[in-house]
């Protein structure tokens, strides 16, 4: 069977990829574009936005992935597939990236693009609770025996609680995609920083 | 001589960043072009097919690749050598994969794209087919002692069978690009499941 | 907690893909377009150097990280956090690269560029300046025992000091981004070679 | 001081980077355009050639640095930088083999891009060469003991000579760029096969 060290290094290689591919979306204003180049990289803000909204949620969740993979001490085939999904999702994330950057700001298509962008990160976090149920509720034996029944209710609980967010995210893209990426931000944010982290995050 | 670890972390490295590469087919329509976006994502249907059974299918042949490495106790030079063409096809990969998503739906070209998608899957798995040939039959002091001559048969026959799939799924690009699809897709949910994962894989 | 290991590799991760993404920037010149090749690639000069400035950098920074990390015998979720921002910073290197190189020549925003490339520089050094004073003044228990007070003020002045060259850098994009660059392929030149190592590097 | 594990870690990542985007030049002809797939691409054939020549060449210096790396217990500053250069020139050729890809039937630029193509391997090889120099000449306590003087000579000469037939596809670019591509796909099925690897390979 795949052993924990291979899945975890595999995972970390995919999820560095992902993270600093974000950056090819970022475009090279043309120089012979009209207006100053102040102004023209003043208008690429969203690039700039989800760009690091989406580095510091790739982030956190590899910082997740990790301490998820502290609590197994086994894998199984379901952990395996999960977790591909679980990277074929991140994998996404620079596209979604663009298409919210790109659409923003548009007078048509801009609900259904932040829509996309918020439910990236709905699948990848769900893709993530799948992992997490199958160890904390279904298959316990993978998980080390210091991981009582009260911690194993508590981080379940905790997952599914986070799944919220990026729900209301994606929702909220009706209303506006602004107020999508506003909570998609706020999210990084307060996960990224310590505050956050002490408390519920997404998928810890 | 290389270190088995070595050919590994590298091996790892070489197919998460191709894993990782297939996005960057999947391009962002352009606000300008014609058409709803949700048209616009809808017509991209190709793409996001391709992405996901190539994302399945590398990520299958890692694990295949992992569960090899595991019975080897050293590599010679020609393990080496044709683990590297089998890095050489699992990095044409990103390249044929777009092939197939661009021509699928063409009225020229459709069937032979997808004759060089499935075919780029079969370069894969012979030259992952070689290195189980190599060991299994010819240099069998390189796999562990553990592994006996009923096991090392059995995988063999299993390995040889599993070319058989992409063999048929090249071949069925002369009648559809759309058949050609269908298989590899259904191939790598297949494998992907536990219920494949379990039986016959194409290289386990 | 989040292992130093892992966050070691991680950082390695993003670091060596955004290192080697710096060369997407390097354009091929059309054969289409006029003038000899030789004409062509000379002309494109400023993307070698810019590339060569920026790879030496992030390989310094390379070094400069790992010598920070096995000063440190644990890590807390500020280190993690600061870090994450580090590698953000890296990570839109090769966007600022090709600002650099695109603007450099031009008569309008060339100045507004070559700040841009030195305050990605800087905002990188601040990160890794951050994470250096989070660790030497504040929470010196994620030390190792045998890092004295003299060690640490020497080691946070060093950085403190080496913050100054990168600000002096952006600074003089108001008199020439010829300039600019020139005092970051210095800067590179200078903490690459030998000589330069020995003495204060912007964040050993 | 950097340990030697780092420093081949990072080196495998941005290797195994390099390696991987190659594929990036081989393009997708569009659908647009006239003529058959099938002609169109037969005509990319030198986009294949290159693509398998730098993968090969790219893949015997992994090797070889994999096999410098064994044979050193400690690394000192001069190895870190000429690493660094090393890398900095494994990064180029995604570019330069792109570059040869494009210009090689061109009737203007041809030789200079085989000569920019074959002279990127030269400078890796030189780079190369010069860490193999710096510890097998200079700094030999960077060795472990059991390499005695007979070997470090023969290593050296080896490398030396090595260095050949790169010099010389370089110069035969004057010629033809055909005859330079040649040189370069012989030596890389020359040093990947294993009679080239049992006798003198340009960097071992």
């Amino acid at each position: 069977m795949m052993s924990k060290a291979r899945l975890e290094a595999f995972s970390d290689g995919v999820i560095a990829i992902a993270i600093t591919l974000l950056v090819l979306n970022i475009s090279v204003p043309s120089p012979a574009a009209r207006g100053t180049l102040a102004h023209k990289l003043a208008h690429e803000w969203p690039s700039y936005v989800s760009y690091a909204t989406s580095f510091l949620t790739i982030g956190i969740i590899w910082i997740n992935h990790h301490a998820m993979l502290l609590r197994l001490r086994a894998v199984d085939h379901a952990v395996l597939f999960l977790n591909l999904l679980l990277l074929l999702f991140i994998g996404v994330l620079p596209w979604s990236t663009a298409l919210m950057a790109e659409y923003l700001r548009e007078s048509s298509g801009q609900n259904l693009a932040a829509a996309v962008y918020a439910g990236s990160f709905l699948a990848m976090s769900l893709s993530f609770f799948a992992i997490q149920r199958h160890t904390l509720l279904t298959k316990t034996h993978l998980l080390h025996e210091h991981v009582d029944a009260a911690q194993r209710e508590a981080i379940y609980r905790r997952n599914r609680v986070g799944l919220i967010p990026y729900l209301v995210a994606t929702i909220a893209a009706v209303v506006s995609p602004y107020l999508t990426l506003a909570i998609c931000a706020a999210l990084a944010a307060y996960y990224a920083l310590p505050t956050g982290a002490a408390s519920a995050s997404p998928a810890s």
